[in-house]
């Protein structure tokens, strides 16, 4: 071991981070740890990844150092692995060893930069699913026009399938993970559609939105009703709840679309002599808005339904991608969330399914 | 009738215009109309609406008014009438009469700003679906990095379901739309899914998948396989193609994430005094950047797969924008697109077609 055994009898938390996976390399981990460590005194790592590697790293970053385990490991899942084989193979890798120290209690939350497909994979495994949770979810921030800046959806991409009930529990998980990281005490949670009408969209919605109007009283959030695309960054809604195709199609959407106008707008500054020099009036002014759209500064989806807390950060984040990433992991951390979600969920989705099962046996 | 009959032995082309159903009025109608008919010598029209309220609009438009033949009727389809209601009662509308002209022959492509599901319903009706398509599709042009600056997308909520031969038939239906709306003889068709990996995603779309490579050689198109939400834009692919609950979340949220884009915008040109000069001196490409990004200047959802063209246009449309949805109803009328498009689709999906019905046989 390179570094010293994070104390953890004092009130620290411990986050637990896969080195491997991030497009950008080890150095863009340790980047991030370190702008972390250096703006939170009481976060300490646990790190899994080839110690040969991360050591010289470390040693130029002394404060980091001190609060670092580094765990060796060479055994990596790469961006390329399916899931199913990952399922067989991924055991003693640097993810699976991450997820693992979240399992056996050593740290609070786990962090990686890895393959969505097999950390959810993996982490199914590690940490199995929540009781009362058939599919699991990951829950992004989303740029709004809220006073948070943010609103959250989810499933972007956990699972391509998600039928009324567990819509259900995306809107029981969902409104916690808002307490908890938007601190909003009752989230209005709307359900993705394409029309807000009562009669527009799929059946399996029609039932969803039942089910979760019935639970909104008992779980704390108020019920909106159906949201369109458009009202998904809106001021509305806290939480945008939809299956992971969906969700998924539009988070890349909205990326690619934000990434579009940012270009047509560089274009544009530079078209004309008169405009550059716009442009240079105009730079504080546009650095706050190129940091209010930088997809790095809302960096982390959260795996939610499992027994433990874990950020999937982008592939390609760097150093400040990372520490966002680490960020959120801390705060949730510190909320005890995991254990409030599992709370949530045993009891909100409880009664409704008594109900459900209950109109079953009527309509049977 | 206020004005003269069209004279149709000419070579010009006669679109058929709804007056009502926009959130603007028969102002914005008329406006449209005469832009349209400002810069383009060949197009006239038959106008469906209240007469004694169209004649004074039209009496301050004699170059407009030499070319538009007045049809009188009083009932409308309203925003809020569910297509079933409509399809019951929808007959007699100046929605209706308007698709009525196309159906028999009188125009070449109608043009409605009304209900999207009612303008559905009863283009159905009033048209029927073309020898071979099961769902018709609503196809819109989305703003892209191609040289064209755009791409075609389809369906974006027509139907909400679609099975694999629907997807097949929008791939073909499509193609055909870029290469006449775009003139691009080889469109490039991507499918939209959660990731470019072949495994990913529904099973439909793997089977989806198989029958578009197989049709691509004998329709004229190449297909690059999967692509996900950020690429919809892209310069990778022409059409993307999927079924109309996605395609109509994706289309919202791009809408909403650019109008939310453009607001920040705003704002940070706003926040100092310095970037106020900034925005001055900018102005003119800041011009350029709102006009390529206008979502009403891409107006015109085109429904594919009846027999005969019909252009939606945005309920919110102003006269600019309606005079863009003319423009593309008038350039599909010129182009022979809808004699085109049901060949097309004849002679695409009878093989696979053919091929599906055998591999069924083999299977059972």
């Amino acid at each position: 071991m390179t570094a010293s055994t994070p104390d953890t009898s004092d009130r620290s938390t411990v986050i637990s981070i896969d080195a491997m996976g991030g497009e950008r390399g080890l150095s863009a981990v340790i980047g991030g740890m370190e702008k972390s460590a250096r703006k939170n005194p009481d976060i300490r790592f646990i790190l899994h990844g080839p110690e040969p590697h991360l050591a010289p790293l470390l040693q130029r970053q002394p404060a980091l150092r001190e609060r670092t385990e580094v765990r060796h490991v060479e055994k990596t899942v790469s961006m390329e692995d399916k899931p199913s084989r990952v399922l067989r193979r991924g055991k003693g890798t640097s993810m699976w060893n991450a997820l693992e120290s979240v399992a056996k209690g050593e740290a609070a939350v786990a962090v990686s930069c890895g393959n969505t497909g097999a950390l959810m994979a993996l982490s199914m495994l590690a940490l199995r699913k929540a009781p009362g949770v058939d599919r699991p979810a990951i829950a992004v921030m989303w740029p709004s026009r809220n006073p948070s800046g943010y609103n959250v959806v989810l499933d972007v991409g956990a699972d391509i399938r998600a039928d009324a009930r567990d819509l259900l529990n995306y809107a029981i998980m969902g409104a916690a993970y808002v307490r908890n990281g938007l601190q909003l005490k009752r989230p209005r949670v709307g359900l993705l559609n394409v029309g807000t009408e009562e009669h527009k969209g799929r059946p399996e919605l029609h039932e969803a939105a039942q089910l979760i109007e019935a639970a909104a009283p008992g779980s704390d959030f108020e019920y909106v009703g159906y949201v369109e695309g458009s009202d998904i960054g809106g001021e509305g809604v806290d939480l945008i709840v939809t299956d992971g195709f969906t969700g998924n199609v539009a988070l890349k959407t909205a990326e690619g679309t934000a990434m579009q106008v940012r270009d047509l707008l560089k274009e544009a500054f530079r078209f004309t002599p008169l405009s550059r020099i716009g442009a240079l009036f105009a730079l504080t002014s546009l650095r706050r808005l190129s940091k209010r759209i930088d997809p790095r500064r809302v960096n982390g989806g959260v795996f939610l339904g499992l027994n433990g807390t874990v950020v999937k950060s982008h592939g390609s984040a760097d150093a400040t991608g990372l520490s966002a990433a680490i960020k959120l992991a801390f705060i949730l951390a510190q909320n005890g969330f995991a254990e409030k979600l599992a709370r949530r969920v045993a009891s909100g989705a409880g009664p409704a399914q008594t109900d459900t099962k209950r109109k079953e046996a009527e309509a049977s």
